[in-house]
């Protein structure tokens, strides 16, 4: 048993939807080659073993399920030789038939089951006060709540969606814990920075922990179709035919993010909670965010009046004179040069070598 | 004999000095593949064969002559099958004694002899226009005066240095042939202006047409030391002691271009003609020129609110995002990143890689 594993997390699973494209952080990251699967914070662990890392240290590596297509099994196997549970989907639905798979198959198992899901891609840099976060957020779950992390902001970043918090609960064992009133999407540059003064706002880090009676309740009621799939699927889960009911029933399945299938709707009904987390946090959405949490450029890079970010994936030297704010990306077979302004278009990259078939490039 | 050499080409050798760095063209051009050994305006020959090309189409292979450093003799070999004269010189003195030896050498076997001497590194493309100039600077050379051809400018270019012409000289198969009245540095944009609408500037594209028997006489005069030791070396050149003469001599010898040596103070005596040359010339001293010649960007290079200049050595991917005039180099070991208006800084990259240590860049 961990060390700090403790009596609140006995019945406690970790989910971990392992999909995403990652289009903005081309060339480093493909279909073929995802960014949960890339060290992109030179830790010498992938952003997926390092998510596999925080959860290991808080319970069982058999409570640790990850859920991913079929092209990614093989590699995801590799870089976690102890994970015992991996749910391959057939196709990508999104994130709630990726959660909700997985909840129904540990509840069919466990009935009084906590889960809590964890994106693939996002770093963390405090394991103590994300312990402590899971620690109240299971607490509160257990309360028949869905409870999610708040990240507090450290600054009116414009590429998150926040969460705003209303009263405090009175749940032993979470006193931080706040009712939800709302998530709100990305904001602009003033609306995030009244967020940020109000005290009230926090970062939605997608992390969500509940029963997973409650979630699938909660399902049955808002996504009927959806949960009846789920349901079948999982009930052949331990079955022969498993594999013939996943291919039949899945491919139907409505496809739909758990934040508009399930965290918007129960939290205007107040059936959700936020505990705040204290620990920087990032989802490495685009190559500024790589800056902003210190990658520092590619070893040897040659700058004449010039600064930014270089990444030479092949260890070659990158020179760029008379530029700021640059970021240069090598790889084998590409090389991306863009500005920490325009970061979030990279994704137009990967769209027009689509549109020219160049699928050995995306 | 070839189909354009008339008799007035008859004692017509010509002098290819293949030598410099091009360190503003890192990092296609190193110090071990310096730029002639380049096809860089994608012809499908090197910048040293188009040369030859240009030249071996108005007279016998046996009248071209290299001369270059122990460095680049084998590659030379390889690309110049037909060359039968390659003058090795133990270590670069810069252009009047590399241009000085190979006169006196030729000059000890053809008293007679004209010689042209032309870089190895430029790009000219209209073979009618050139063949014609030369001829004219022959004819002009064979009045005991050292003749250029002097381009005619296409715009007021601040990258090369200016003719100024005087007088038509009447010389029998030379009409258009002038006077120098002084060569002028690279002037500032105003000056340049200025030269192309007096038509009386051309600019200098480094060829210089003369009776060996002038050059070397001038060069007795002006620089007698340097004159001594290559008269020194051109007696031993057929003898066994060839090679302990020049290792002992050539190290000694003044480094001085022809420019400084000869050109500048006999143009102010009146010794110099110009002929002006018509036709499409360009030195290609850095990645602008390349652009300026019509160098279109690498195959399947994707755009997205940039445009500029990509050139993939290794046949990769470049792609960039949200900047305009920008210049993006790779090859299989170095990325270069910079902009049309940084392009001459370029040189300043392989500064900084010699201060590192790393040789192997550059």
């Amino acid at each position: 048993m961990p060390a700090t594993e403790n009596s609140a997390l006995t019945s406690f699973h970790a989910v971990i939807p392992a999909g995403g494209a990652g289009t903005r952080l081309w060339p480093l990251s493909r279909a073929s080659r995802p960014k949960f699967l890339l060290d992109l914070n030179g830790s010498g662990r992938s952003l997926l073993q390092q998510t596999w890392d925080r959860l290991v240290d808080l319970i069982p590596a058999e409570r640790i399920h990850v859920v991913t297509g079929a092209a990614h099994a093989g590699a995801i196997g590799e870089q976690l030789p102890d994970l015992t549970s991996l749910i391959v989907e057939p196709s990508p639905r999104d994130s709630m038939p990726a959660i909700g798979l997985a909840a129904a198959i540990i509840g069919a198992k466990d009935p009084d089951a906590v889960i809590g899901s964890f994106a693939a891609d996002h770093v963390i840099d405090d394991q103590i006060a994300f312990a402590e976060a899971i620690r109240q957020a299971v607490a509160v779950a257990g309360q028949g709540l869905i409870s999610t992390i708040g990240i507090t902001p450290t600054g009116p970043s414009t590429a998150f969606g926040y969460i705003e918090a209303g009263a405090l609960l009175d749940v032993e064992g979470a006193t931080s814990a706040r009712a939800i009133t709302r998530f709100v999407e990305k904001p602009d540059e003033a609306t995030a920075a009244a967020y940020v003064a109000d005290g009230d706002h926090s970062w939605n880090g997608g992390m969500f922990v509940t029963r997973t009676s409650v979630l699938l309740d909660h399902l049955a009621r808002l996504q009927p179709g959806l949960h009846d799939g789920l349901t079948r699927i999982a009930a052949a889960w331990q079955q022969p035919d498993r594999q013939e009911v996943l291919e039949n029933v899945w491919p139907a399945l409505t496809k739909i993010a758990i934040d508009h299938a399930i965290a918007e709707p129960v939290s205007l009904e107040g059936g959700m909670a936020m505990v705040p987390g204290s620990f920087s946090w990032d989802d490495l959405g685009d190559y500024a965010a790589l800056q902003d949490i210190g990658v520092t450029p590619a070893p040897g890079t040659v700058w004449v009046d010039a600064d930014g970010l270089t990444i030479a994936e092949d260890g070659t030297t990158i020179a760029v004179v008379g530029l700021h704010d640059v970021i240069v990306v090598r790889t084998v077979d590409a090389t991306l040069v863009t500005t920490r302004e325009h970061a979030q278009r990279v994704k137009d990259v990967v769209s027009a070598l689509k549109d020219r078939g160049r699928d050995d490039l995306v």
